[in-house]
């Protein structure tokens, strides 16, 4: 079968100076495959990370895009999921080893397989440096293995469904995992992409939400969507007073932090669970504030296909929905500057027709 | 009644040259209390920290011990649980607030109260500095609260038990909490003292144990307490090996150290708990490493008084019993000295006959 031609915004080389639009080829379906004709794709702060090379492993050129929305229009002959005209999404992971633990436990995000799970863009590469890279959500096209492509609830609304993808599986999955329930005081650290899907995450399993943000001015939009109290970060006094009142924390903040001055809000046996930073914190921990009352500090990523499609279910029966400003892919760079300055609210969604639209 | 002439040893202040003999007094026991004479008391770790202010909480004078062992000479009149003649022990509590949630869930070591739990010495003083020291194990009598007083199985070793305490509950509550059994693989980083306790313990509930040391001569000794395997800490490749392996980590490192080079050898949800350290880590936490696999950085305090009664127990049915080195009162600053240079195996125990006989 003849390769798909695509047209995507992607980073060339490692000197940023911002994505510009690209053509390269995708390959069609395989038997297991779906061509999706991509609507619709999320901008997370971690495709600023990747295609900035925080993290020394960026592979250029970087394509990213891992909240995915977009209509199936092409299926291999072995798919059995979809069919052509479906609504689907394409989140952070693409594909992974499937036969370790984890994999068996579906749980493929933890994949301890040679390269871990294929990430949506900038995977798959081995150790040795062979493999290939992957292009990401950024692009008229993408070409998805069925077992890693979500079905999207209709009654969602397409234009604001992509986040889900990453930011609100990413803070249902350690949600459920450490069993948040009905009257559970729950903190959530940093109200932006992920943030903002966690209180509404949080507050729908019926927890008592409180909210711990820098900024002043967000504290009634917590509110709205559904936090109990807020606390401004840099109110001594106000994190003083909530000391030992929290079960469970999820912090959200993308950028290195000092992981103690939340520490001390857990309840004995609380845990406290970061799923923004992918790196050092900025100070060493202090066992004694943890170990006094039997604190847990731990970390969560992503969350599994079977958790991406719950989590899905789960907004469209609850109604809840991402907070999103559409933009055009050619828009993308301002949107980097908006995000990295806070002034996001709360993500960005690209709106894929503006690069399918002659120039 | 008239008060208790004792004698002990401890610090006068925060110069510290060693710790010299002194005399003081005792109250009477209370209605609820009993008057202990001591036989033996082990010697920990946080002796040495606590005489030397390392934590800048020491008040002076300081008369250090918190694993006591001895016979009950006298006992309130309401005393219902011991009698004259009773074999006991006195670990690192002897009292707490009796009111907060923790205390109301018999875990008074996670005491709430204005000052957290009474410590056995270097206690109890409020926060406005008011209150009163107490004078620990190192001494000839103490006076405790029957509530806070341990029964000694009749098959334990009076000479070696003391260590249990301490040592032996402070590693087992962690191990209970954590829902350690059949088959569980367990590392224990650190062979001293709490080390080589939680060997035996973990062992004996069926965990498949691997000790973590610096110190390659202690390789014999820890097959011989039970381990399955011995990492050591220096080897980089062994401990790459090892990555991925371990269900549940207990350190046992008393002053600051690099928690990352640990956490890469715990398997998907596996916790690390740091039970010796009362500071902050030597270097930031990389929650790449914890967020990857879902890992947990955990902190827990010695234990409950029915934990510790439950560990005595537990050493008496299955034969565990620490490894001590008996010394005279009038050693201690030796001990000190051996104890920092890791030449202790794997405690010291305070004859205290030798602080009775006259000089």
């Amino acid at each position: 079968m003849e390769s798909i031609k695509a047209k995507g915004y992607g980073a060339s080389n490692s000197i940023f100076s911002g994505l510009s639009e690209m053509e390269f080829e995708r390959h069609a379906p395989k038997e297991d495959e779906v061509h999706i004709d991509v609507l619709y794709c999320g901008v997370c702060h971690s495709d600023l990370h990747q295609v900035k090379n925080d993290w020394s492993n960026t592979i250029y050129p970087c394509v990213p895009g891992h909240e995915v929305i977009g209509r199936v229009v092409q299926a291999g002959s072995g798919v059995t999921k979809f069919k052509v005209g479906d609504l689907v999404g394409v989140g952070c992971m693409i594909d992974s080893c499937g036969s370790c633990a984890p994999c068996r436990d579906k749980e493929e995000n933890y994949c301890e397989g040679p390269v871990s799970w294929t990430a949506t863009y900038n995977g798959y590469m081995k150790p040795d440096g062979s493999g290939y890279n992957t292009y990401g959500g950024y692009s008229t096209d993408i070409v998805v293995k069925e077992s890693f492509v979500l079905r999207i609830p209709d009654s969602l609304d397409v234009q604001a469904v992509a986040p889900i993808l990453c930011a609100g599986v990413t803070t249902y999955a350690p949600l459920k995992h450490w069993k948040i329930k009905q009257g559970d005081t729950v903190g959530v650290v940093g109200l932006g992409g992920l943030g903002h899907m966690a209180v509404q995450l949080a507050a729908a399993m019926g927890a008592e939400v409180t909210v711990v943000t820098s900024t002043k001015e967000k504290q009634e939009d917590a509110m709205k969507l559904g936090a109990r109290h807020v606390l401004i970060s840099s109110d001594k006094d106000a994190l003083k007073q909530h000391e030992l009142s929290l079960d469970f924390i999820i912090n959200t903040i993308p950028d290195s932090y000092d992981i103690n001055e939340y520490v001390s809000l857990l309840k004995r046996n609380g845990t406290i669970v970061a799923v923004g930073l992918l790196g050092p914190y900025k100070k060493p921990l202090n066992n004694m504030e943890v170990a006094m009352h039997r604190r847990s500090v731990a970390g969560s990523i992503i969350g599994s296909i079977q958790e991406t499609q719950e989590v899905l279910d789960f907004c469209a029966q609850h109604n809840i929905l991402p907070e999103v400003e559409m933009i055009k892919m050619q828009d993308i760079n301002k949107a980097f500057d908006k995000m990295q300055d806070e002034e996001v609210h709360y993500r960005y969604v690209i709106d894929m027709q503006s690069l399918k639209e002659p120039a």
